[in-house]
């Protein structure tokens, strides 16, 4: 079977619908939708999500949201990286390779990737060569952060406070 | 029933093994591990965490953490504050005021608490007095933080960036 593809999600009312039946909903996509309302955001306008459609159906989504090197508290040397979260596959389409091709996605920026792994995923990121980082509490407080690095990049070391 | 007893978790590997029940386990709980075979922490230290016994067994628990006024992204006028993760009572224990028990010795401290509300939380956090913050994706990033300010304490605004 082909890899899925995974394009890029615009927003509009339509994906905001085809968001409710992720688990992870919250302000983030409350905020889009007040800000569509508001004119705020342009319809069909870029969103930060990547999806995978199965017919018409959203069955997989992440948002990748690039942070400037700046605020780089995890790469060495510090660079833009990109941030993963709610990545999804829902329920009936686990286990074909969604996930995996969504990850793929992420990591074919060749910018490193940094996520926070969910209750009991870490063998998923492994086998996806992601690494967990040294917990460090003032950074990570209740993140359980685990990376990808691209070559030549490495961890950022840090004195403890 | 007298209101169930929140009590400060002692770094031991009884303790340890106790988090192992809980779905919400990761670096933070392997990084103690190591530090406590390793001598950098005491055993019998204080954690930052927080839980109710039931008998013997440990039924609850949740992470405090102070952060401290100058990173302060949330309160108006910046302050320290308590960021509390990690909350999670064990199922066959749930419906019984423990969680309700641990968000009030959490407020207790009379510090302002943010916390990121996991799926489909919202409801609990909003009964507890806690509010939706503005979301803003350079701070929020994949969070869904939720709020409680005590009296004469605001949200702090931000500029688009």
């Amino acid at each position: 079977m082909a890899a899925p593809t995974v394009e890029r999600l615009r927003v509009n009312y339509k994906t905001l619908e085809d968001f409710q039946n992720f688990k992870e909903v919250g302000i983030q996509e409350l905020s889009m939708k007040e800000e569509l309302e508001e004119n705020i955001i342009e319809n069909d306008s870029e969103s930060p999500f990547y999806g995978i459609y199965f017919g018409n159906k959203l069955v997989a989504r992440m948002c990748l949201y690039l942070i400037k090197q700046k605020y780089d508290h995890y790469f060495e040397p510090p660079q833009d990286y990109l941030e993963l979260w709610k990545l999804e596959v829902l329920e009936p389409y686990r286990g074909q390779g969604f996930g995996e091709a969504m990850v793929n996605h992420a990591k074919s920026f060749n910018l490193p990737v940094k996520t926070n792994a969910r209750q009991r995923s870490d063998h998923f990121w492994e086998k996806m060569g992601f690494e967990p980082v040294t917990y460090h509490p003032e950074r990570d407080r209740g993140e359980n952060p685990y990376v990808w690095f691209p070559a030549g990049v490495s961890e950022q070391t840090h004195e403890e406070d």
